[in-house]
């Protein structure tokens, strides 16, 4: 109720500040008998962790996830599961400078203005670090949905600033820097983001995800919907402006004889819903968009306040990402698994009893 | 928790389908003493109501809401408001033809397959019908916010399928029937629709919207933002696939230099983040973009299957919008007042006592 | 979150005042598929409606409901059932002297400071008269634990003042005016209200219900357990001052070798638990005792305060039941078994896949 | 959602097996800029913490927190404040022979029923370990309550078995290893519990609680009563079997003319409503009694199964309380702590504008 907890039946409340002692979560309602190790988690958190290449933010975390409850014998148990990561490369007083100013395009104004306090090192509550625990719950949501019902969730960068990178194949996302699902692309990519590097400043970034085999049926009307929730969940993440299901801000221009998918007993033949009508899954691949913004953190001076109001310049000297959405596709892919597996939960206890009727297309 | 409720501390819980006895909603969390009247209410659902001009359907319905509890000498009581609307020109045998069979682009097919059973008519449940009581309870929270805060919420068409219609002014949004902003752009809009009525088919449309005068400090970090519930109510609207948050999509491309609205002792210089930084209103103006998909029910034969798989060409003849866009208007403008007067009580349970600090810009 | 939602996956939102047009409720998440009539949940409201007997308040109230949506050709169809009941006998009038003066032991003080407004009519919101709507949703919730898992719920009143009426049979409660499980006491307990009627007084009762057939496994460690919900749900019903379950207070002095229930093969061998261990049902029968305080409205003058806190006798010479007890059976039947129905829905939700487990016992 | 968070705009998320790495919590939504200490909730889980006399459990754990988040520079910031307390002294072997084995009275049966594994060890998630992290949550709760509004919360065992403690006065309540108060009773409660760890059996108690100072005003209507969130909150502590508010059971014989309060310029000459009345508090002291079962585990030997359901006998010879009620005191004062600050957030949200009304009693 208080902002920080994200889902119903499957739910995670985080804790935990960029430069606190350390980030967590509660992962409450997952189901009992799941096979988990920190392995499991780890491989995801690793993903997307910072310092992996020289276009990443240069601050060391090995991001190590400790499992503090809920799991016996390697298996889940169907009570709680603690998450705790310890924070480890703090450098704290980089950010002594900004401690009475507010950084343009930051939370800063706005933590202050709200709660008379704030944590300023490392934007402390508001930072990015955050999803790490995130991606740690997904990491469990990801293995339920693939070993109960083979749902298979991946993401990839498909526009880095002005260049588009088509969908290529999924097997080159974990094979470049970038995210992106086409490697060819990979030089030029690294070369615009050294230049943007030199240049101090920074871009934002497209990521698109897609979820295969979620069965029909999924999405709780009229509010509860499927596509609501997945945008809620996308725009929670950090630097997240906008969110687009299936043919997204395209169906403005369309007509319908072009929008709405036709069906033959054979199944769907095209996909504008992006696998959601009425809120519900239809059984087609979900498929979500997500723009995201530019870091705020520049080596640039921009123009700003500090807390007596008077004018500064604000130059960021620490340790940023110069496009957050590079580290941002283990995110959305966590985020979606983290809708899915609480709607998974959450279709069965009303409809357990109904028996998935034909034609099933 | 079963998805027809919609916000934490100020709550509408809808219920009704659209060809049952009626449609309404439980108003759970108004603060007492606001001043509200039928009229108040009324007049929201006019600008939303069907059969207003040629644009929309021809279903007949006056729309007329019913206080049934929560109003006392005039005033809310701070128990629950009980909204109830008489549905009146139900033409249900119009549905009799698709009972057995998926119209592409609805939710019959998921609806069907998720509960196993349907009220087929007119939508059921899935009907843009239900909007209905979305303004009904928006017009309460428009008129709480407009009291004590002086908020303004205003919405408009942006686009129309092809035709961008960019804005002019407030005051002629009222004054067509498209709800455009710039009233001089009528003719060309009329007969864009005249055509599309007599093609058969239908065309999808943007909506705009913003709320002046918000305060700094509203959204609860952080999962429960306020950009992401904005997100999540405005795909709890039927037909919409897409949402933008100030910049939105147009983010992918901008640099940080670009992007992040710089800040000076009079205020912020431009407003990219639509006015919400880290979850948290910035006191700038919020702007939202919504995009709508085309109607689904379209005189056009479209292939789809019937409940027994067979293949089947579905032609929709009943009274449906050609651009569902076209009413969408005051229900987008009713979820942003709901969103925000859940926020502004969500905001002074944990901080009443935090005083605004200074500098405020 | 305000107040007037009850239940999480199978949850009723109430509203309405004792003395305006109508009080209602929306039940959501009831599975679909569900046989429901009106008469199904006429015959509940009819148990506990006013001015059935000399012993109760003589309002007359048809208590007639009204389901507005949710139900389809005589089926659930999963989406929300919207339920209405006008109020009919009214006489507002009776209160206009209480209008300025709190009643001791009533809601009228505490509502006036926390809301500073009240509707004064008849108790308003926090007349008992709300309950029929629990009692409505009851009849739902009761209909399909009885279909799905065989479970019977049922209660009497166990003490009326100082009158223990220890339980004989079930086929009793429904043959007598105080539902108590011992016809052959109908006699001594119509003198003691004739009584105590005349004297002008009010007394308390006891309440004891049972549900039988309840499967093991069902609640939510370590909050949401089902007794601590029990206790919850029948401490909201107007009156009630204590709650116990299986052996309660009696279980102050017991010793571990008298009060913890021994298992073998067969089953167990007593039932001091009440049915529940750690939160969880075991499989026996759930028992409970609610404890209701006498009616605070009587003829008898009381000391109290108005309005402008002077001090003043009030009597009450409305239309009351002189132990509101009597007419509780119903209600607290009904509100066991909306906690069990959520619970049932809560409890597939997360453990849908685990096989029950052998021995069970 | 899922049973293991407590509170909601106050709310606590909890996790933990008795013999797992460790147990804490999330505490979110509490109130920015509150001076809070390790010191001040180490002082309440000190008066929880096992091992402080030979009357309870000799397990040995200093129950140190750590907290982890939410607090800078001594202050809170609103943000979640994540606390944990590592578990020290698990002697799991002790609980090797009960692992295939149901003890009586114990959650071993159900937890296995529910979720088809269970962590044997001591209880796993069962075990009333779990109320150190409440403890712990309450503490800051406590403090915001003293510092906010002059609140004082105390609780005391008034009963030990057979022997009813009666209230002498609060400064004896620390004074003896048995949250009597009145110290002078000591020596006979020692000489008892002395007589029955000899025995090997357990015996039950009763606390009784109160918070003074409570503003009038708190608690959501109809179903949100702060007395049915006090009765839920009572319940989800371990062996806890009854709750009464106020006058409790003893209503049940009272008339209206001597339970009902009456009222006077000078304040209510009585409290049967225990600071209550309309679920919404009076302004009074709020009473709460609470009965607690004796201990399950006992040396005696006791009928029970096993998991091939053979008939065994279970004798348990690890380190138990004799009487779980002799700890309980720091936890239903947490509890109750917890319920009043959620009140206190929800109230405002909602009325925060409502100018206390005159008369105020």
């Amino acid at each position: 109720m208080s902002g920080n907890t994200f889902g119903k039946l499957f739910s995670i409340t985080s804790f935990g500040e960029s430069h606190g002692p350390a980030i967590g979560c509660v992962v409450d309602g997952c189901p009992p008998g799941l096979e988990i190790s920190v392995e499991d988690i780890q491989h995801e958190l690793d993903r997307r962790k910072p310092g992996t290449s020289r276009h990443v933010t240069q601050r060391r975390e090995s991001d190590t996830v400790e499992i503090l409850s809920g799991v016996f014998e390697g298996k889940t148990t169907g009570t709680p599961i603690g998450l705790l990561i310890r924070n480890e490369d703090q450098r704290s007083k980089d950010y002594s400078k900004i401690k009475d100013v507010f950084r343009p395009g930051h939370a800063d104004y706005t933590y202050w203005q709200k709660y008379g306090i704030r944590d300023y090192r490392g934007g402390g509550r508001a930072s990015a670090r955050e999803t790490a625990v995130r991606v740690a719950a997904g990491a469990i949501a990801k293995k339920w949905l693939n070993q109960k019902f083979g749902i298979v969730i991946r993401g990839y960068m498909s526009q880095l600033g002005p260049i588009a990178i088509p969908f290529n194949c999924w097997e080159d996302v974990d094979q470049n820097p970038f995210f992106v699902a086409d490697s060819s692309r990979t030089e030029q990519l690294e070369q615009f983001m050294d230049q943007l590097r030199k240049s101090g400043d920074s871009v934002g970034a497209k990521i698109s995800a897609v979820a295969d085999n979620v069965p029909v049926g999924w999405g709780e009307p009229v509010y509860d919907r499927l596509d609501a929730e997945i945008a809620y969940a996308m725009m929670t993440i950090n630097a997240v402006k906008g969110v687009e299901i299936g043919a997204g801000f395209a169906s403005v221009t369309q007509q319908g004889t072009e929008h709405s998918d036709e069906m033959t007993p054979e199944g769907f033949l095209s996909n504008n819903a992006g696998g959601i009508l009425g809120g519900i899954s239809t059984g087609q691949p979900i498929t979500v968009n997500v723009a995201i913004k530019p870091t705020s953190s520049i080596r640039l001076g921009r123009r700003s306040i500090d807390k007596n109001g008077e004018s500064v310049i604000v130059e960021t000297h620490g340790r940023h990402d110069p496009c957050v959405g590079i580290r941002a596709t283990p995110i959305v892919e966590a985020m979606l698994a983290l809708v899915l597996i609480d709607h998974a939960l959450r279709h069965r206890a009303q409809t357990a009893d109904v028996i998935c009727m034909t034609p099933k297309i």
